[in-house]
């Protein structure tokens, strides 16, 4: 399994590739791609998408690895990221991905053991567990990343 | 302008391709893509968006119409709705139209002359406005047909 997780959004999306190889998990390559703030929002969609159908055409991943979308407060914020990820969802899919999704707290277990982990905890752990991580990333690399040990402990030791 | 409008969603996609010619708006084409509702939400968006492709593909549309979202009161379906809205928007952009979005209010007033019309309204004077409007279509179809009369009446008269 090669899985190429994300942490949706227009304004940032965390990217990680991944794979477990000899016991262990390698990022292959992670990235936090940015769009325009004074774009509108599908021509954010449209560049992030753009982007991101790069990272996939130059990885070939089979799977994508990504969060449950939970509501947060504001509703537009909530609208924009759901519209990014059908589009990454789409474009994923279009590639010949399989999709699996994983709640915030499968995703903290599975990299900390205990489901209700803080923030700090999750980065830590993902700097130790996988060999190639940045140390100066954006949050949401380190949410990608997070996600795609997720993805490859539930799945990625059985094929 | 050749518009294709949508009345987005991930189990039922209206659409509609129209252009304004000597003085009046002229379907082209519409219909209403359907997905299986025992498959998964990213297998529905992949399936309405490739049958979408497949009529952008078909019919070389330079616009697209879509109504702007609003939230109804089922948060899981109103999550699925912006997915595949934002996968059908990435798709337009891709293949090179302008993204136009209108409100409820603005598509009932280009329809009907009042922003506050019944749906019953809407459909009545989508039938009577634009030649080859179906005479039995699912409500989506209308809605999206009465979408590009919104996008045509604002921007196609002009070009």
């Amino acid at each position: 399994m090669r899985v190429i997780a994300i942490d949706p959004g227009y304004d940032r999306l965390g990217v990680a590739v991944m794979e477990y190889r000899a016991g262990s998990e390698h990022l292959l390559y992670s990235t936090c791609l940015l769009s325009d703030k004074n774009h509108s929002l599908p021509d954010r969609i449209h560049v992030i998408g753009d982007a991101f159908l790069g990272v996939i055409e130059e990885y070939t991943p089979d799977t994508l690895a990504v969060e449950t979308l939970f509501f947060n407060k504001n509703v537009k914020t909530a609208i924009g990221v759901a519209e990014a990820r059908g589009a990454l969802i789409y474009i994923a899919k279009s590639s010949g991905c399989t999709i699996y999704e994983f709640s915030p707290q499968q995703i903290k277990t599975s990299v900390t053991g205990y489901g209700n982990s803080d923030k700090k905890a999750v980065i830590d752990m993902v700097c130790r567990l996988v060999k190639g991580t940045p140390t100066n990333a954006l949050d949401d690399e380190y949410d990608a990343i997070a996600t795609g040990v997720a993805c490859l402990a539930t799945y990625g030791r059985r094929i």
